[in-house]
């Protein structure tokens, strides 16, 4: 390899899986401490200000892998903005883990499985099925594209809410934001799979919920700060929803005594669209990739737009 | 029309819907009452010795369409056994709406759901995804083939037992009965769409339980016999079993106080697979479809073969 650049130096400044010094070595890279040497950051998590205190150690650092697919966290806490680096996120690495859960947490609302699960006697026939249902996805990424595809047998009429009203796959429309109402007053069901922007917080308020079918059932499996809180516990409290399922609240973790746990027509799961144990191997996957494409020099998946936020 | 056979009368011994009268006409029947001119009987449920009374009063009957899938409680009732009488089921009509309820509590169960819509409090991320999982389908009629279509974007791996190794689309392999134990053994999900007939009665008992996969999930969405319930019980007691979600139960009903009720990993559903509401559409197009092949002297759907018992 005389002639060669000098393998990359890549810094784990948390403690690495166990496969990462593989990953690394594999990819042609070599593991080097936070410093000068430093071309590449990879963070699985952990103090931001670790993550603050290894990249102002390294100077000629050109790359930041996140652990995670959302990145409002990052954002919030003032990173993404040093010039010349690319941050790539985890986005659309764990969507099938997170399609596959909106999908559960849709079918369980429907078919009314959160008062059968509470149930101690028999019941009256209840529920409705997906087949030919309406749709709406809030959010036009990995997790969306992947859900409409779980969504394709079940012939359900699929639109996606996005910023721009490109069209995407596996649904009859794709509108913009402004349209948001309209749309909101013709679905069965709302997904909520967009990012947590300045622009998305409280995206689905007490006048989204005022707008929505009676009925209707919401799904949200991306950030709790996309839905009002109090605004859905009123609008379940009042029997407007049909149900509501979260894998994400705000706050979060949802504390003790909070009236989502009481509320007939809720379901709330702690946050487990995608586990640890089901991302792992996407993770890996997705950072042998990326270290492969850094240390040769191409295109990055899954780079950040610092200014759209995800 | 002269020249013509006289319009086949339609008879139907209990209130039949609303659009029923409709239905006859349109396919260019007649509705009389059971009697001498009764060429079909339409059943839309009730108590068996009406049913009985009016094929008594029909000689001249050729045909009698049932309003359900399964036929066992007419096996059992003596029914089915009339000479030059056609008797049909609403066989794969209704696969749809009960191959997503199975969808539903495979998920369900998966995700943990029962256990978080108890819940009262946050909790650590536990679960399993159905992507690339194995799953073993007991029978291979309407809902099994729809099941099989609904999971095809999980890539899940998928083996059919029924009781002739022909191929079913979706199916990896397609296996007979005598090798039950060999798959039960390998699958992470085990789901009873079989018919309930003298020979699968109790087909998933304590020998059966006792070899599946610990913590496999076991999903029946047709017939509560099928299931050995004291076994299940005993299995999900142990935590041999992963998780159970039942539609079906034998008693069905199931009483209160019994013990599925308070089984953290157990989920029951008032056999709400198919609500009515569900279903009238669907059994509407199939006895139309029905009245207009009978009237033209053509092959009906749905025939159900009373030596096989469905």
């Amino acid at each position: 390899m005389s002639g060669a650049s000098p393998a990359p130096g890549v810094s784990v400044p948390h403690p690495a899986p166990t496969w990462l010094p593989d990953a690394v070595a594999s990819a042609g890279a070599r593991l080097v401490p936070p410093g000068p040497g430093t071309d590449a950051l990879l963070w699985f998590g952990g103090e931001l200000d670790e993550l603050r205190a290894a990249l102002a150690s390294a100077p000629g650092c050109r790359w930041v892998q996140l652990p995670s697919a959302g990145v409002d966290s990052y954002v919030d806490g003032g990173l993404l903005k040093a010039p010349g680096v690319a941050w790539t996120s985890a986005k659309g690495a764990f969507s099938r883990p997170v399609a596959e859960h909106a999908l559960a947490l849709t079918l369980a609302t429907l078919r009314h499985l959160p008062e059968r699960a509470r149930a101690r006697s028999w019941g009256e026939p209840t529920g409705t099925s997906l087949f030919g249902a309406r749709v709406l996805v809030l959010g036009a990424g990995g997790i969306a594209r992947t859900f409409l595809d779980l969504l394709a047998p079940f012939g359900t009429r699929n639109v996606v809410v996005r910023r721009r009203a490109e069209p995407v796959p596996g649904a009859e429309r794709t509108v913009t934001t402004e349209h948001l109402h309209d749309e909101l007053s013709r679905a069965d069901v709302v997904v909520v799979a967009a990012a947590l922007t300045t622009q998305t917080r409280a995206l689905v308020g007490a006048a989204e919920l005022s707008v929505m079918k009676p009925g209707a059932a919401l799904v949200n499996i991306a950030r709790g700060g996309l839905v009002d809180t109090d605004a859905l516990v009123a609008a379940l409290t009042s029997g407007r929803l049909g149900g509501a399922a979260l894998d994400v609240t705000d706050p979060e973790p949802l504390p003790d005594g909070h009236p989502l746990w009481d509320l007939p027509t809720a379901l709330v799961t702690p946050h487990t669209a995608d586990t640890r144990e089901m991302i792992e191997p996407l993770l890996r996957a997705r950072i042998e990739k990326n270290l492969r494409r850094f240390v040769a020099g191409q295109t990055l998946v899954g780079v950040v737009d610092p200014v759209a936020g995800y």
